[in-house]
């Protein structure tokens, strides 16, 4: 020290200890602490609406929890009911001028909150079930989103200008054709259950998926296209390039996961550690999303089939606590960002700027909403019945065929709009250019609506109906399992699985006579069989899977905990 | 379907086919399929970064996981030079003008990277070491790190003019002196080890998380003061704010986390729900941070207090597999965050332009950085050796004390500086009066060679120097240890433990003899006496902790799985 204050020092030091603490106060102030300063002044507005958003979802955790036993209610309807009481809340004490701490942000939606909701989904679905009826999800997602589409365009042109919305052109009509077509998968996952109904999961969310596809060709096979000229040679590269983007963006996601799999398996030979195993997992899933975007492919598509890819393969050569981990990390983030998108769809419901502009006519806003309501309906109803028809001509035994009751919950449970359909009316009719067209805020309004009204009335009505129309033995588990709760997670991540997995997750890894047994039992198809036999001879030597990844010494549940 | 194409419905329909491929194609284009547009357009540049950091996070996670076995390196110098890297390639790729993908950005940093860092090091804490430590940990962390700041002011405002460095002011060198002063609490767990020297890093780390405190005091204080009447009031009032804030920040953290452990303990009581258990931890402890930012406490503070709560009390109340996913959660999101900062430091740190400034005085900008390298030396031995001493004199047993070997390691471990310290440089010298000083670009270079040299050299060196001044017992079971992955993280949440939680993960609640053992055979403080007594009585009753959760028929580990 004495080095250090030689020469000038010390007048220095007289100067610095007479000027000391406003010095100090002006160099913390604007300096070393000025990371609080920014918490203050730009940040402090995002800081409190974080924490509010923190808090809301907590509530909505608890009480959706205590609310399950409750036979009409769902998380959704919790979280939406509460960011509309919150909505209320915030219009009341900003004295009436906003509802909402962040503007609807569809980044926040599509890059942040939608990955984890169908990565979860392609993790925990049951893969038998869902290739089982891929022919007839291809069918719904693709064909059907379009004769859907077509009806509601033809609907609102028909109705809208009888109504007195006039400032809109026909390609509005169609944009709304296009925007109310699409199911939201997101509330598929809160209203069906795959232990209870795995047909019809299946088959409603697998259309959710393979829709984006069918959006994202659209919007492709336009670019590309000289749309003046129509003729048959334009539907068959519509039709090819569907297919191109189907296989490309599964390819990327199955590649990925493929990757993720063989680099665990070969790292997992040196020494275990789950929390890089977890990592990995989490951002070579993540990963799969943004290359999917990045290649203008469809991001959900790739990443739903990454998760199918990862349960398959790389959660079977993780140590037994990244199992446990992944297994409901996924499930939790999955959890979260659902109930965030409910909670905020019901928070912006309340937008004031909007309502203001349809006070004026509240009358024009009830009719365009019931006339897209009832567009839905009958837009809805004029594919599935049809289509599953023509999926029945090719199932063979007649327990395999749709009823006509299963079709009814189909056309039911896939009529929710949600977050997605929020985030394209704002998209399309809030632009630059005309915000303040009155048609153009009673399109908002009237989504809103519809968006509120479905998922409210619809969705309650779901869990009534599937107990009304399906009271089937299987069904009848559906007491036993309301102990637990939202059995929808409690599948396990397993090929043909049975649901032996229970003890599996804390037995070791050999192979197991069980699933010997379920493959001779159940009536798998030939494609099925030569997949096992493909499956067990090349891809799980290579990129482990369940009873090919060489057992460590130690009991699993030891080795998972030392190694972390 | 007729009866909605009645009347011009026809004519309609004519058009439409006429003009439908066009209209479609502007319809998609401009709304259903804008999402895609949209990530087209303005999103497509973070989508395409998004993806290179994912993937830029997987290599660090694999390389690092093969370089563990290295006696040098550590996790944390890995990202560090992939980071470098990248940027290298950036720079060639887009011809010299940039280096990195996104602005350093503070918020990314305190709001979103910080606190699951702090939280997890409160959530795997040795918790008995470190409140045995307290108070040697505020005097490190509040007196110590004015002293630093005061020797490395005082060394900069000497040297700095001779350097030829003039344009600064008497505000800039305390502010100098504040961005150095501090210990980087990220670094620091990157090289100290829980296990292998728990004393050394209880007293390290904690020392980085009160840092923090003493910051938000400092100005709090200097906001409140008149500080042109310096008085021994002053002081007086200085040390009561420390103390208030202190305590606050502690007992929102605190509180958070007993409400965390009351709430799911009640709602333990109903049913299981890993998901919800784990969402609501995770949320909660988030919500401890952003509360604490809002009220304008110490956000490190209380997150890391919440952390030693919930591993006391709401650990013990979740089911099995809740307990195994958020060990292991909590450690993957600090660990991803970790790699995430460090990489993020390293592709930061070639920014052209202001090495464009350095390029005309090299000399100046070498010897700016090795008089701040050689004033953080001396600025943390000046504190740390004379706080030990006092320290040692309150310390009764002799096995107690902090020997001068531990002192050097203390010295020596504390003096990297790493992603705060460039934060809070960036904050201060690029603000927007004048960036474009030359000084405050030699500011900036500094501070980053500053930081690149501390984390690499200092970092590299704390491994063999632990080795060459410990070569104790304890330190033989490293090499056992080395086995499994980075050990730091094995510890498990647990007061007073004798690491028995690797059992009691997979056995059930009910008390164990052990650690009534434990609390025997160690020599137990009175405080820590009477805590536990109190503990026992009154705390754990109302909200849970190990040996008071009441057991549920089943075994954990099926009803763990069975509720998900």
């Amino acid at each position: 020290m004495q080095g250090l204050l030689d020469m000038d020092s010390l007048e220095i030091l007289v100067e610095v200890l007479r000027r000391g603490a406003r010095a100090i106060a002006d160099a913390s102030r604007s300096c070393a602490l000025s990371r609080m300063q920014m918490l203050y002044m730009s940040d402090h507005a995002s800081v409190v609406s974080l924490n509010l958003f923190a808090a809301l979802l907590c509530g909505c955790i608890v009480i959706g929890h205590l609310l399950e036993e409750n036979r009409w209610m769902n998380e959704s309807i919790t979280s939406l009911v509460i960011g509309l009481c919150t909505g209320v809340v915030i219009l009341l004490t900003t004295g009436l001028k906003s509802s909402h701490l962040l503007v609807f942000s569809e980044d926040l939606f599509f890059i942040y909150l939608l990955p984890p909701i169908i990565f979860n989904a392609g993790f925990q679905v049951k893969k038998k079930q869902f290739f089982q009826n891929f022919s007839t999800i291809i069918l719904f997602g693709a064909i059907g989103t379009l004769i859907s589409c077509t009806v509601i365009s033809l609907g609102v042109i028909q109705f809208f200008k009888k109504i007195g919305l006039t400032s809109l052109d026909i390609g509005d009509y169609i944009a709304i054709g296009a925007i109310f077509a699409a199911t939201d998968s997101v509330c598929t996952l809160q209203v069906l259950n795959q232990d209870e109904t795995p047909l019809l999961y299946s088959l409603v969310f697998g259309e959710g998926v393979v829709n984006d596809a069918t959006s994202v060709v659209l919007f492709n096979a336009i670019q590309n296209f000289d749309l003046n000229n129509i003729n048959h040679q334009t539907a068959l590269q519509f039709t090819r390039n569907f297919l191109y983007l189907f296989f490309a963006s599964t390819m990327l996601g199955v590649l990925t996961g493929l990757l993720c799999a063989y680099i665990i398996k070969k790292l997992y030979f040196a020494r275990h550690s789950t929390d890089r195993e977890v990592a990995l997992m989490i951002l070579m899933s993540y990963l799969s999303y943004t290359m999917a975007e990045m290649f203008y492919l469809s991001g959900i598509l790739t990443v739903f089939f990454c998760g199918i890819v990862m349960s398959h393969y790389t959660w079977h050569n993780v140590t037994e606590s990244s199992r446990v981990t992944t297994k409901h990390v996924f499930a939790t983030l999955s959890f979260i960002a659902e109930t965030f998108i409910f909670l905020y769809v019901g928070m912006d419901a309340l937008d004031i700027e909007k309502w203001r502009f349809v006070s004026n006519s509240p009358g024009t806003s009830i009719a365009v909403s019931s006339v897209l309501l009832a567009l839905v309906l009958v837009g809805r109803a004029a594919f599935v019945f049809p289509l599953s028809f023509l999926a029945n001509l090719s199932r063979k035994s007649s327990n395999e065929t749709i009823s006509f009751r299963q079709q009814v919950i189909i056309w039911w449970a896939g009529l929710m709009r949600g977050a997605v359909s929020m985030a394209l009316a704002y998209n399309k009719f809030t632009s630059a250019g005309h915000t303040h067209l009155q048609d153009n805020a009673i399109m908002i309004t009237s989504t809103i609506t519809v968006v509120l009204f479905s998922t409210m009335v619809f969705g309650l009505m779901t869990k009534p109906l599937i107990r009304l129309l399906l009271p089937h033995p299987k069904h009848g588990s559906r007491t036993m399992l309301s102990g637990s709760s939202s059995p929808k997670l409690l599948s396990h991540p397993l090929l043909g699985g049975e649901r032996d997995s229970d003890s599996e997750l804390v037995l070791s890894d050999f192979p197991r006579p069980n699933s010997l047994r379920a493959l001779l039992r159940t009536p798998t198809s030939t494609v099925h069989y030569y997949w096992r036999n493909f499956d067990n001879a090349f891809m799980r030597p290579v990129f482990g899977g369940r009873g090919f990844v060489p057992f460590v010494p130690g009991s699993p549940i030891r080795s998972g905990y030392e190694g972390q």
